[in-house]
């Protein structure tokens, strides 16, 4: 096939599957016609291009994905951190106004504008280390209105910056102050109000909720799933991050792209999973912030051949990160994944939770040409390091 | 007092002492002549000058000083990382040529412009988080030459790039192979050999030991410390990291400027750091990337008032860390500390803990003018987010 660019010269970690490990080219080259990959392999049979680069023997990899944020909201959460560090219990907190209570407040006043601005120096900092496809979620508007506002300025996200945008639609992640003490009620609104209006607009990509006894219940969370389902999108869970709510296996029966978070998932849970082909989505960000100790069964997901896929969480409250770096290194350290499965959990694993696996993801013809170029001895520097951003060049659809 | 140059329309954290809180001055102004702070105070009051640079209302703090770091070493230990997350005991490791070992025989290979070429991406993180003030310790040469040779490609660093480097002679990081059954031996060889050759030489700002079973006893340690006071130089001390030898109260009997790590340090220790004016230097860099569980005694800390002070320990092995944003993070999050504790742990206390508290470390008058100028809301900001820098503009000595 015919290159418009050749990227030549460098060392490949391709992330494809059928090959061990990362799928490493020496002396690899990536070509590109259109936005897309047309070759990626050894330079020997790389084709003629109008273009070439010379990578200098630098590492590609495929572009990052960060598969699960919350990276739209106004107001941040800082002033309630402060007060925590100086022994603030979780009560004199809310009484002061903060939670995620703050963070609805806020954006809800926030305007579409407001919401792409307060956003941009988030996203750029993940662009910054070679995201090149992320995922953000609304969920803090919790009104008709301003829950497509949220998804509105997640999409304009896309435009004004070369980034791949995915939405989801996370109506159910709390319950608003007006449905205080009827979330069923609440839920009819999703369902019902919400939900049929966003999918109309195709402001959303897919559909997530938070199943917990701080959410909602898996009955609950089931009737959003069944009204994503008449609308065709697909589904995400919030699951089993402070208690077993068995909302992984719930997820699994609705074919859910992924299951998040998963510190008290059970071994049915696991089986579920993996039969369904749900990913499971570990945050360690959101681990290492609030200091939990009850580690996601890493072990028991690799004998069962779950993919595992790794995100920020990027979060006002829970998980204010927002370094893709740093992410796998967290996972590496408290969660025991290898090398390989950090890099895996953000690009091809990620991709799959996504439902973007035949588009980005590995360094294979015919996906996006998104490319991430680094100054580094070997694709284990991107994980063992800690607070360090070698990236060269970062390339989106090809450019 | 003239001022070449004025930051005007900020807002100030001083940091200085004796003031509550960080210092805070809203509506502030820093003038500068000759690479010295001239004024720091509001801007009503604020003198002329010849270059005024409106803030626009960001925030200054004073650089950020970095006060323990392994900085300087060739080679790197990610293969090592690798093989952890594997499932590799220490014992596999070692058999494969890893451990300190490993850099130790890097660092022997290397030529002061290796060392220098090879410090530099990890000093640039560091300045460009703000970081004007940075201590580099030897410890992977461990003959006279090689520690010399590290001695000096820091102070070569501190000539390359606008930053104030801190040396620290560490002969008595490890034994080197040759005095494998000779601790003493090798201790001789430190205190009469490399140290009167060092300081003569120029090369050391301080003396400092690794006091801990896998290290050097505290007899030796002692020893250390006295052939350090021979020469007039002043010491700190790897102390009570994995295990309680007394070392903290050792070093503050000789008066250290620091004791470092203290996971294991007793109210004994704490008291004798107290008498003596030892600075409590915390690494939680090392910390996460050990998974440790015994947190350091922060509360006792306090309550003797021991000021803490705060360091990336950027070294291969333990903590291949260098972000002291995330490192102030990393102390707030894992050992409990506030927000005002994390920012004088990389300010005033930082440069106390490098006998440095006249020159650097606040906004005042006489001190070097080095200033860290942030996108930031408030000075939480710098705490509380995970992986995101905000740095508007660095100042080192006036420029
Ligand atoms: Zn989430
Ligand atoms: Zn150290």
């Amino acid at each position: 096939m015919k290159c418009e660019r050749l990227w030549t010269n460098a060392r490949l970690a391709t992330m494809q599957s059928g090959v061990p490990g990362l799928g490493v080219i020496e002396h690899g080259a990536v070509g590109m016609a259109a936005g897309t990959i047309t070759y990626a392999g050894s330079m020997v049979d790389a084709p003629a291009a109008r273009e070439t680069i010379d990578c200098e023997g630098r590492w590609i990899t495929p572009g990052l994905i960060d598969p699960h944020t919350h990276l739209v909201f106004a107001g941040d959460r800082i002033g309630e951190f402060e007060m925590r560090q100086r022994g603030a219990s979780y009560e004199e907190i809310a009484r002061a106004g903060g939670g995620i209570v703050s963070t609805v407040h806020a954006t809800r006043a926030a305007s579409e504008a407001d919401l792409v601005a307060s956003a941009l120096p988030r996203l750029d900092a993940l662009i910054a280390e070679g995201v090149t496809t992320i995922e953000i979620k609304s969920g803090y508007g919790l009104s008709a209105e301003d829950e497509a506002k949220m998804l509105r300025a997640a999409r304009i996200l896309g435009e004004v910056r070369p980034v791949t945008v995915r939405t989801t639609f996370l109506g159910a992640h709390a319950l608003p102050h007006e449905y205080a003490d009827d979330a069923d009620g609440y839920i009819d609104l999703v369902c019902q109000t919400m939900m049929p209006a966003i999918a109309a607009a195709g402001l959303a990509d897919a559909v997530d909720a938070f199943c917990e006894t701080i959410g909602f219940t898996p009955a609950q969370t089931e009737r959003v799933f069944a009204a994503a389902k008449k609308h065709g999108l697909p589904v995400k869970l919030h699951a089993e991050q402070l208690s077993n709510q068995h909302g992984a296996a719930l997820a699994a029966r609705h074919g859910a792209l992924s299951a998040d978070h998963l510190e008290h998932l059970d071994d049915a849970g696991i089986a579920a999973m993996a039969e369904a082909g749900t990913v499971a989505m570990l945050l360690p960000g959101a681990f290492y912030f609030l200091r939990e100790t009850r580690l996601p069964p890493v072990a028991a997901l690799r004998t069962a051949g779950v993919p595992i896929a790794l995100a920020t969480d990027c979060n006002p409250g829970t998980s204010p990160l927002t370094s893709i770096l740093l992410t796998m290194n967290m996972a590496a350290v408290q969660f025991g994944l290898t090398v390989e499965e950090c890099l895996l959990g953000v690009t091809r694993h990620a991709a799959q939770a996504l439902g973007m696996q035949e588009m980005v993801g590995t360094l294979e013809v015919g996906k996006h040409c998104d490319l991430a170029i680094w100054d580094i001895e070997r694709p284990a520097d991107l994980v063992g390091r800690i607070g360090f951003n070698p990236l060269h060049t970062r390339i989106w659809m090809g450019q």
